[in-house]
């Protein structure tokens, strides 16, 4: 009997299907990742083919735009926001609407053009946890901002346009509805129960095992109760944090070596997918709070998404989370 | 400079990215369906392959799982939830979840195997309709569900599993998110306006003519203001209504008229692009209400849903709904 599920955090309905119970091997989207050559705007040497950095690490010694960088921020060329002007907010009739004010940046991770995240160097990892943090906290001053999105395509089928490993950022001057409705959600169980209701899923998922795939001192790798997709995984620290930006320096590497052991485990089990992940941060409004628990969600891109699920806002997922859970525990990485 | 616009049902952010202003021609994606031939459930012959019917529309003295049908409603054979047994809610911890108790259906459109809505006779598209309407009616009369969903995937990067043109039907126990969220809204409208915010998008709309795709006597096809996707097309009855179901019978031959030319229109515009829609009505236990307006969603499969879409549940959308609006407007059909 297949199962509906209910997402405890904002009331998403999915349907865990078990008698189409696919395992990893009938997932044929995998393959090893394709890396097509060519020019590289993200390659060593190529510096000044993108905008100018925003932030970079690099090398002691070194310009700006030039090489002996490990990591650089960069405008995106061809943003879906603009950082100059004011929001302008007005109406049209029944309608809504402001200038697309908003930065668009983008993350260029490596220097080392085939490089991803489950094979660089651990620092490297790190670098790009701390690139994510110094953004925010940067653009957390602009007061026209309300919320960071930070997010990664990895691979073609997910959206990357460049197959260069990179993340992106965008700063918007509204709250989205995804975010949105998660705090509501978050904070409407608090005040029922006065507990986060993410330091409880930990809690119970620790306790029951079945659905952790990893932990380490700081942090929790587990497949949620409702995800949406095979694999679906979540990354979470332990201790309540309602902003990522305010981890403790100690939690910088100890989230790297959870999200690149993760990203291995996923490699390794389901053959080099392409995968989206997006930070889940609390908004600038509301910092430091006891209802909203940030966390990383990580998403293999292994079906196609199709008209019922634009429909309804749920979901049909072909592999129980406890399944996959255990394909990713037990992976020989 | 790029627009941030606010849907007025539902709230969401899209950003209408002017700079990417992507015309027709920059979707690649389209071109003309492949037929690939081969075996077919739902061709005619292989009636005995598929569940047996629950509807069909068919030729006077043909038996049922013959060959003779206009039409057919049959089980999916890979159903995602089960007709048989009991919900049995329950609580697990801080989770809950029921049996996923539902009915799955595909509605085979034709006979003909390469037909689609967009070139089948007029008068079967409108039995597709009718079809969908007799099975709402008769599920409704089973009180474990609460709405049925009725979609359509078009094309493989749609969705659609088998080419042979096809909608699916699932009725569900529970009203779906994305649902919810709709008629919720619709309703804190109407709770301050005394007005349904569909009808007032409605006159505004055609009063405005920018968005507006076409219209007929009792049906009006256009860009909302805040599409998700490129080419997003709404069809909405003129005149308030809320379910779908209860629609009049000359609604039925005036909705197919509209709903072929747009698709003809969607056809000729994007070459052939996959697309999906979804009929939107309202739950069974909020029967002929005055706030929430059924209608069709439209949306050709052009762009990928990237990262920074699932993370945010708002859009980037490259091309503004009044540039999609005047090509479909213009098009030669």
């Amino acid at each position: 009997m297949p199962e509906l599920r209910k997402d405890p955090i904002i009331g998403r309905w999915v349907i865990i299907s078990s008698e189409r119970g696919k395992r990893p091997s009938d997932f044929t989207d995998g393959g090893e990742r394709k890396r097509k050559g060519g020019f590289c705007p993200f390659d060593i040497g190529n510096e000044h083919t993108t905008p100018p950095e925003i932030l970079s690490y690099r090398e002691d010694g070194t310009a700006p735009n030039t090489p002996g960088w490990n990591l650089r921020v960069v405008a995106n060329k061809f943003p879906a926001l603009q950082i100059e002007g004011d929001l302008n907010k007005q109406g049209e009739g029944v309608f809504d609407k402001m200038n697309g004010v908003g930065a668009h940046e983008v993350i260029i991770e490596t220097p080392l053009h085939d490089a991803t995240l489950s094979t660089m160097a651990l620092k490297d990892v790190e670098n790009v946890l701390w690139a994510y943090r110094d953004r925010i906290v940067d653009l957390k001053k602009d007061k026209r901002f309300q919320y960071v999105l930070i997010f990664k395509n990895e691979g073609e089928a997910a959206g990357a346009s460049l197959e260069h490993s990179h993340s992106q950022l965008i700063a918007l001057p509204i709250v989205p509805k995804r975010v949105r409705e998660e705090i509501d959600g978050a904070k409407q169980y608090y005040d029922y129960k006065e507990r986060c209701v993410f330091c409880d899923i930990i809690r119970q998922e620790l306790n029951a095992g079945i659905r952790v795939v990893s932990e380490n001192k700081d942090f929790v790798a587990l497949e949620p109760f409702t995800p949406r997709f095979p694999f679906e995984t979540w990354i979470l620290p332990k201790k309540h944090d309602s902003c990522f930006e305010d981890a403790r320096t100690h939690e910088f590497p100890s989230l790297a070596e959870i999200l690149q052991t993760t990203l291995r485990r996923i490699d390794k089990v389901l053959n080099v997918p392409p995968y989206n992940y997006i930070l889940h941060s609390s908004p600038f409004r509301e910092p430091d709070n006891d209802y909203y628990h940030w966390h990383m969600e990580i998403m293999p891109k292994l079906t196609k998404v199709a008209g019922f699920e634009w429909g309804s806002g749920f979901y049909i997922n072909p592999t129980a989370p406890e399944e996959a859970a255990k394909f990713l525990r037990e992976a020989k990485i």
